[in-house]
C-alpha cells in the first residue's frame, strides 16, 4: 500500500527487504585492529599467513629421533638396536637435530633404552619411515596460504590462527555507531522510577531503553541511550538530525503510531525519506523507519514486547548488514538467541490475525510424552510473558486459525529440562505459588496455570496436566470434588489429596467504605462486584450462594467481570475498580482488604496414576511437607493443615 | 584405573562428574549488583516485583474513556450519542479519569466526534463491557509476585521486567575469577612472536591463551592471563600457589604429558589433591584437575586442539557451576557455540580408536541432494582444521568404524549456505586456490578438496563433488583425462573445460646445490625425492618419466614420502626435508625453488551435467573469466591460456 508517498502496512519481509536493500552499501568503514582485540568482527579483506607453521621439522612425539633407514627391519621380535651417536632425546615439539641425518622419531614407547656407563644405546622395536612422527615445515599452515576471506567472522579459533602465523594486524569492518532515544512525556529515567516515594499515574519507567542496551550487548554491539525527550516534534527533530549525523544507526522509541502525540513520522518526513511505516505484524506494527542523510533512523514502538520483536526483526539484521555481516536465512532466531525448535500442541485455541504476522510468547510442557505448548499473553505491554515464556512462535501473516490440539514451532530461548518439569492446572491458590521456589531450588520445575478448577480436572482428563487443583462445591450433596472428579476421570484411576482448608470470604477495600456486612449487599446496586471465571471454584461457591440468597446473576453489578486470580480479583478491589470480590483470606491480607469470612473449603490435588513416575514428583511431595512452605503459608493466613 | 592414588584414563564423563562433584558447592559468594549492570548474572536469591504495573488503571488503546453502561445497546447501526461531560480522549498508556465514572475505552476507530462549537459530543459504534481497553493496575505484574527464582540468569527481558518492578538492585552470584598460566621455555609471548625477525626452531606462539581467553570471552566471562612460565618445578609450583588462594579457577597450559619437562602432575599433587590425570579422548587425553586449597586447577593439554577440546568438555562446565548456573545436558554444543546438528555421509572411512572418545574438525558440503562431510584432519596441533571446520563430531568412546558413506552428526559451528557451496575434488593447484576469495565475495563458496586427479574424478564418479580437475596423462596414447573420464564417466554425459596449460618440473633448493639437471638424476642415490600421493597426475607424469628413463620406484629415494599438494612438496624441499619434488613452477617459485622444466600439462575442469544448474557455477564460471583471477595466475608464472 503506498498512499504517503513510501509504502505503508508492509509485510514483515517487505519491511526488511526495503531496509537492507535501501542500506546495503552503507557499512561503516574499515579500521585495522589489533589481532588479539579483533574478536567477533567482520574481516575486511583476506588473511594470508605471514609464517610457516611450524616454522621448524619438528618431532609430533616424545622419543628418539633417528635417521629412518637406521630402523629397517626392527619388530617387537627383532629389535634393532643402534649407538648413541645414531638418536637424540626429543620432546613433542621439539626441532629435529640437524645433525645424525635424522629424518624420523621413535615413540618413546617403541624403544628401550639400555644404559651402560656414560654411554648408552637405544632398542627399537618397531621400523620407521622417512619424516614418520615428523612435523615438516608448513604442515600446519603455509606462508602466503590464504586463512580467511573478506567477511568472515573472527572466531577464537581464527584469532589463535592468526596470531601463530605471524597476523599481527587485521583490517576489519568497523562496527556501526548505535543509539537509542527515548521519547515520551510519559516515560520516566530509571534512575527517578527507582528512587521516587510514589510515581505519578500515567508514568511508565523508560525500560525499552534497557532492553535495547542489553539486546545490543547479548549481539556483542554497544548501544548509546539519549537522554528522554519531550513529545516536541521540534526537541526530537533537532535530537535525531544530530543523532543521524554522529551515528551509524539511530533508535527512536515511540511517536509512531497515529496517537495525538505521535510525532515521529512528521519528523522523519521532515528530515530525509521515509522508508516504510506500519508493518503488518502483532506486536510490532508501528514500527517505522527512513533514511536521514544517509543514516538509516528506524522507529521503534513503545509497548515493549512491541520494541522487542522490532528490534529482534528489523534492527538486528540491519545491524548485520551496517557490520559488513550477512544476514542468514534464520536471523531471527539468531537474535532473539534461539537454542532450538520443538514441534508443540496448543491447549488452547488461537485465532490469528488476517494478513498478520503474530510474535507469540509461549509456554511448553511434556505431559506423557506429549509436547505442549500455550501462548503467554497476547498483549503487546506485558513484559512479564517475555520473561516468563520458554519461547517464541512466530505466525507467519497466511496462518490463521489454530485449533487447540494443532502444532506449532516453538523456538526455545531456554534451555529447560522438560522430564524435570511438572504441570499444573487448576484452582488458583497463592500458596501453590510458594512451592515454585522451592521446587526450583531442589532441581525440578513447576509451572502453573490458574485456570480455575474445573477448567484443571478437564485438562487433567485431556492428558494436559500432571496434575490439577480443585474446591468444587456440589450443592447438591455439600461435597467438594468427588462428583465432579467422577465427571472428567472417566473411570481412571486418580488419586486425591487433601492439602489444606482455607477460608473463602468477601473481601472490600480497608474500612469497608461500601458497608457490606453479609452476602445480599453484593446485590445492593451500590456495590461493583468483581466475580471469577466460570469454572473456577470460587465461582462456582458464588454461584451457590447466590442461589441460596435467593438472588439471580443480573442482581449483581460486575457479574460479568472476570478475574483470573484470587489475587487478581483483590487486586482490583484494592485499585479501586472493583468494590467488593469473593476470594481468601490470604489475598485479602496480603493487599490489605477487609474480608468478610464466608466458608471454609477443602483443597485438594488431583493427580493421575502416573503421576507417581515423574522424576519431579516426590520433589512436589516433600514440598508439601517442608516446614519452609508450611510455615510461609500460615504467615499468610486463612490456611489450616488437615488434621 | 586408580594407580596414582587417583584415577588415571577415565572417560570424559567421569572427569567431567569428578570435577563437578568436587566443586559442586564451591561458588563463590553473593554480590548486590545494579539491575541495570546484571546482565547475565545468576541470582542468588528469588526476585519478588516491588510495584504493581501498571500502578494505575491505564487506557490500552487511544480513544474515549467513558462508562461502559453509557454505550449499552450501541452498534453501527444504532450509534449511542453521549455529551462531552461523560468522556475524555485517552492516548494509549494514559490514566482514566477518576471523574466521570470511566471505566472503560472506546477505540477511536469505534467512534465519530460530532464538534459543536466549545462542546462537542461523541458518537459511538461499538458497545463496550466495563474494563474493556483497560489495563488494570498489576495487570502486567502485582506487587510481591515472584518474578524470577534463584539460579535463574538475568535475560534483557528478565532485565527491563525487574526496572519495570522497581527492582533496583539483585543479589546475583559473583563470577569466578580466572586465570590461565602458560608454561613451558618453548612458548613466546605474542609481543616477541609478531616482532621478531627470526623465530628459532623450536620456539611456539603462545595461541593457547588467547584462544582460552576469547572463548571465555565468547561465554561472556574474564580471563586473566599470567606470564608465560619456564619449565621449572619450583617456578611453577609457586606461580599455581599464588594463583589458587587469588582465584576462583586456575588453569595452568601444558606439562601434564609424560615428556621430561611435564612437572604439572607433581606440581599439583605437592600443592594438593590430584583428581584425575588423563581422560580417554583425542585430542585432549592428558587433560589433569587438582584441588588445591579448595580451588579447581585444570591443566590443559599444550597443543592447541587438545586445549580447545578441554575447555569445552571440562572448563565451561566446571565455569557454570562455579557461576551458580545449571549444567546442560548438551553444554558441549553450547561451549562451542553450536548453531544446529545436521547428519552428513562421512565421504572417508573413519576409524575411531577403542574406548576413547573423539573429537573430529568436520567439513560439509551439499552435492546432489546428499549432505557429505569429512574430517580436516586428526592433528592436535593443526589450528587451521579448527578455524576452517564448518563443526565438530564427538564421536563417543564405544563408537569405533565408521566406514565411508556411514552417517555422523556434525554440530555446526558456523552458518552455511549449503545450496550456493561447491564441492571441488581433484588435482592440486595453487590457481584453484586463488579462486576462493573471488567466488566469496560473490556470495557463493568454493570448497576444495586436493585429492589428486584421480580420487577427483572417481569422486565425481559417486556424487561426491560438484566438479574434478585433473591432468592425467595416459602414456598409452599421450593424451590426457579422456581415457581416465571414460572409465569413471560410466557413460555419464560429463563436460570438460579446458583451464589452462602449466609447467611441470623438478623442483630443487635456490642454487641447485645436489646439481640436479636432468630426470635421471633423481635416481642417482645422492638424492632424496619427494614423491606425491598416488591417483596424483604429478605422480602418474612421474611414474611415466621413470619407465620413460628405464628406472625403477626403488632407484628413488624417498618415492614412498608423500605431500598432498604442489606447495607442501616445494615447502619440503625449502625446509631440507626433501632435495627434490615434481611440481607446478607456480609452487616453485613461490617458495623461491630452482626450477627445472619436464612437461607442459593440459588441466581440465570435469563435472557432470547437473553441475550447470547449481546456484553458483556461473558464478565459479564467470570467475575462471576475471581478469582478476587471471592476473593473479598470471603473476605466479607457468602458466598458459589455451588459444
Amino acid at each position: 500500500m503506498v498512499r504517503a508517498g513510501y509504502p505503508e502496512h508492509c509485510s514483515l519481509d517487505d519491511a526488511r527487504k526495503i531496509l537492507l536493500d535501501e542500506f546495503a552499501n552503507s557499512q561503516r568503514g574499515t579500521e585495522e585492529r589489533e589481532t588479539l582485540r579483533s574478536l567477533g568482527f567482520i574481516l575486511a579483506g583476506d588473511i594470508l599467513s605471514r609464517r610457516n607453521v611450524p616454522h621448524y621439522t619438528a618431532s609430533a612425539v616424545d622419543g628418539y629421533a633417528l635417521p629412518a633407514s637406521a630402523t629397517s627391519g626392527a619388530a617387537h621380535a627383532t629389535p634393532v638396536v643402534v649407538d648413541s651417536k645414531m638418536f637424540s632425546w626429543v620432546n613433542t615439539g621439539m626441532p629435529l637435530p640437524s645433525t645424525q641425518g635424522a629424518d624420523a622419531v621413535a615413540m618413546v614407547e617403541d624403544t628401550s633404552l639400555i644404559e651402560e656407563g656414560t654411554a648408552s644405546r637405544l632398542k627399537i622395536f618397531r621400523s620407521l619411515t622417512q619424516g614418520e612422527n615428523v612435523r615438516a615445515v608448513g604442515e600446519d599452515v603455509m606462508s602466503g596460504q590464504l586463512l580467511a576471506c573478506r567477511g568472515d567472522k573472527v572466531t577464537p579459533a581464527l584469532l589463535s590462527l592468526f596470531l601463530c602465523a605471524g597476523v599481527d594486524r587485521v583490517a576489519v569492518c568497523s562496527r556501526p555507531k548505535a543509539i537509542f532515544i527515548p521519547t515520551g512525556n510519559e516515560i520516566v529515567s530509571s534512575e527517578r522510577w527507582f528512587s521516587a516515594e510514589k510515581i505519578e499515574a500515567g508514568l511508565v519507567a523508560d525500560s525499552n531503553s534497557a532492553y535495547a542496551a542489553s539486546m545490543f550487548s547479548s549481539w556483542g554491539y554497544q548501544l548509546d541511550v539519549g537522554p528522554i525527550l519531550a513529545d516536541d516534534p521540534d526537541v526530537i527533530a533537532e535530537a535525531v538530525s544530530n543523532a543521524a549525523r554522529c551515528y551509524d544507526l539511530v533508535l527512536v522509541s515511540a511517536g509512531s503510531a497515529k496517537g495525538r502525540k505521535d510525532h515521529s513520522a512528521n519528523v522523519f518526513s521532515r528530515l530525509g525519506r521515509m522508508l516504510f511505516r506500519y508493518v503488518r505484524m502483532k506486536p510490532g506494527r508501528p514500527a517505522m523507519a527512513a533514511n536521514i542523510g544517509g543514516t538509516p533512523v528506524i522507529c521503534v514502538p513503545g509497548f515493549p514486547i512491541s520494541c522487542a520483536v522490532t528490534l529482534w526483526s528489523l534492527v538486528y539484521p540491519l545491524l548485520k548488514i551496517l557490520s559488513g555481516e550477512n544476514v542468514t536465512e534464520d536471523y531471527i532466531s539468531e537474535a532473539i538467541g534461539v537454542r532450538n525448535d520443538i514441534e508443540a500442541k496448543l491447549t488452547v485455541q488461537h485465532s490469528s490475525p488476517a494478513g498478520v504476522a503474530e510474535w507469540l510468547r509461549m509456554k511448553c510442557a511434556s505431559v506423557d510424552g506429549a509436547m505442549l505448548c500455550w501462548p503467554l499473553s497476547a498483549g503487546a505491554s506485558v513484559l512479564w510473558a517475555l520473561a516468563e515464556s520458554d519461547g517464541i512462535s512466530f505466525l507467519p501473516e497466511n496462518s490463521l486459525e489454530h485449533p487447540s490440539g494443532s502444532s506449532v514451532t516453538v523456538r526455545l530461548t531456554r534451555n529447560v529440562d522438560f522430564s524435570r518439569r511438572l504441570l499444573f492446572q487448576g484452582s488458583d491458590d497463592p500458596a501453590v505459588g510458594l512451592l515454585v521456589p522451592i521446587i526450583r531450588q531442589k532441581g525440578a520445575d513447576f509451572v502453573i496455570r490458574p485456570v480455575g478448577s474445573m477448567a484443571g480436572i478437564a485438562a487433567l482428563g485431556r492428558g494436559e496436566a500432571h496434575l490439577a487443583a480443585a474446591h468444587l462445591l456440589d450443592p447438591s450433596d455439600g461435597t467438594y470434588n468427588t462428583n465432579y472428579i467422577d465427571r472428567f476421570s472417566n473411570g481412571r484411576n486418580w488419586s486425591r489429596r487433601l492439602i489444606f482448608h482455607r477460608e473463602q470470604g468477601i473481601m472490600t477495600a480497608r474500612g469497608n467504605p461500601k458497608g457490606i456486612f453479609c452476602f445480599r449487599d453484593l446485590a445492593s446496586g451500590r456495590v461493583v462486584f468483581e466475580n471469577r471465571q466460570p469454572g473456577a471454584g470460587t465461582r462456582v461457591l458464588f454461584d451457590h450462594m447466590l442461589k441460596e440468597n435467593g438472588l439471580e446473576k443480573n442482581d449483581v453489578a460486575g457479574y460479568d467481570r472476570i478475574s483470573i486470580t484470587h489475587l487478581e480479583a483483590a487486586n482490583k478491589v484494592a485499585s479501586g475498580v472493583a468494590d467488593a470480590a469473593l476470594g481468601i483470606k490470604a489475598a485479602a491480607d496480603a493487599l490489605g482488604l477487609d474480608f468478610i469470612p464466608i466458608a471454609r473449603e477443602p483443597y485438594e490435588l488431583v493427580f493421575s496414576e502416573r503421576f507417581e513416575e515423574h522424576p519431579a514428583s516426590k520433589i512436589l511431595m516433600d514440598a508439601l511437607e517442608s516446614e519452609e512452605w508450611r510455615e510461609s503459608v500460615l504467615k499468610m493466613g486463612g490456611y489450616e493443615w488437615p488434621v
